[in-house]
């Protein structure tokens, strides 16, 4: 004996199928949650749930990236990538828009990004020419042809040009692979390249860190500023 | 110093900013999902995320209710009620359309539903003026009047029209007292009323049962069918 729904489908009708099959397509949105969401919808009042999917109709279809850093942007020019008081010779190239928002979370950096929109992985069929790795070397070369020069303020002095590369990349393989890519991409020009610090996280146990990080945070141990 | 995105807002883009509040607005979806979701659907080729919408908003549109039982149904009487195989005088009485396919999954009920819309909660300010109570007492009346014979079957023996009531509601004080309310209602109809059994799950160990659960288990024993 089996229920009415389980055969040709287990749903009573085929428009929730379908939105549960739309909503279930979510990286992490199981079929259990997928159905609850979809009867969630179903109990708002439809202005709701036309102003949600509105919401994400729009961003999808009127979504732009900066010009300059290819992050999301609501005009040709990001907000940061336009910001005068921030240091556009120092470039944090970055994999997603979500670590560039991290990074403003901090509040510690003053300079611009780069958004990759990817990282390097054969794996998944994605090379350099699927990320935004030219359009950095460009960007760089110009910089470095205006010898550092933006918005009329002259480069720092000694690396001439005063630009700085920081290699916010992830810290596994491909990472690392895409990070020694782009170093190897930039080796023409006169500039620093950095990469972000690793070690012990602040707060964190020496017992409980893996060997690797406590390995390089003894290697890499830095002057103790009291 | 704060970073660019930290005020007004804490994105790099309004559009962003509205999406990421329409995904936030689901039950169970932090901000960060939100922002995983949404980032996710701007990776997506335009026609996948319009497929999403349209299949959410069609959903909210065009959902129809079978008139008997108010399951989600795509035609005017859904599968179950339309089905003359099923026993039309045995009404199961849940709270919403997933316990529906909760028991439909079971393959073990052969009766038909009446779908509440919900339970009493004075808490929420749900009445049972909200839910589909007075629906239920005119089909379980007309069931009665017919003297339980349905598609030209007469009814069963015994009880006369042979109607039975299944309070399949949850076991906390709403569902019991939506129950006990319901039961009122019928009390006037020469029906059977039956509640869910309530017990030990199959292959539970006694050890990790709750007390009230066990208690009724041990009260409510039956006869033991090898």
């Amino acid at each position: 004996m089996t229920g009415m729904f389980n055969k040709p489908s287990n749903y009573p009708s085929r428009l929730l199928e379908e939105a549960v099959d739309a909503i279930n397509s979510l990286p992490g949105i199981g079929k259990r949650t997928a159905l609850r969401l979809a009867l969630h919808l179903l109990r708002q009042p439809a202005e709701n749930v036309h102003h949600f999917t509105e919401a994400i109709d729009s961003l999808r279809d009127n979504v732009r990236y900066c010009s300059i850093c290819r992050m999301i942007s609501d005009g040709d020019i990001c907000p940061v990538c336009a910001d005068p008081h921030r240091d556009h010779r120092t470039v944090c190239v970055v994999e997603n828009v979500r670590d560039v928002m991290s990074i403003e979370n901090t509040g510690q950096y003053r300079g611009v990004y780069h958004v990759l929109g990817g990282i390097i992985s054969p794996i998944n069929g994605i090379g350099p020419s699927d990320l935004t790795i030219n359009e950095l070397v460009s960007r760089i070369s110009d910089l470095c042809e205006e010898g550092g020069a933006v918005n009329g303020v002259p480069g720092k002095e000694g690396n001439p040009g005063g630009v700085e590369v920081i290699l916010a990349l992830s810290g596994d393989v491909e990472g690392e692979t895409t990070s020694f890519y782009i170093y190897r991409q930039l080796a023409r020009f006169n500039i620093s390249v950095s990469s972000l610090a690793r070690g012990l996280g602040f707060g964190d146990d020496l017992e409980y860190a893996d060997e690797l990080t406590l390995g390089r945070s003894i290697v890499n141990r830095q002057p103790f500023r009291p």
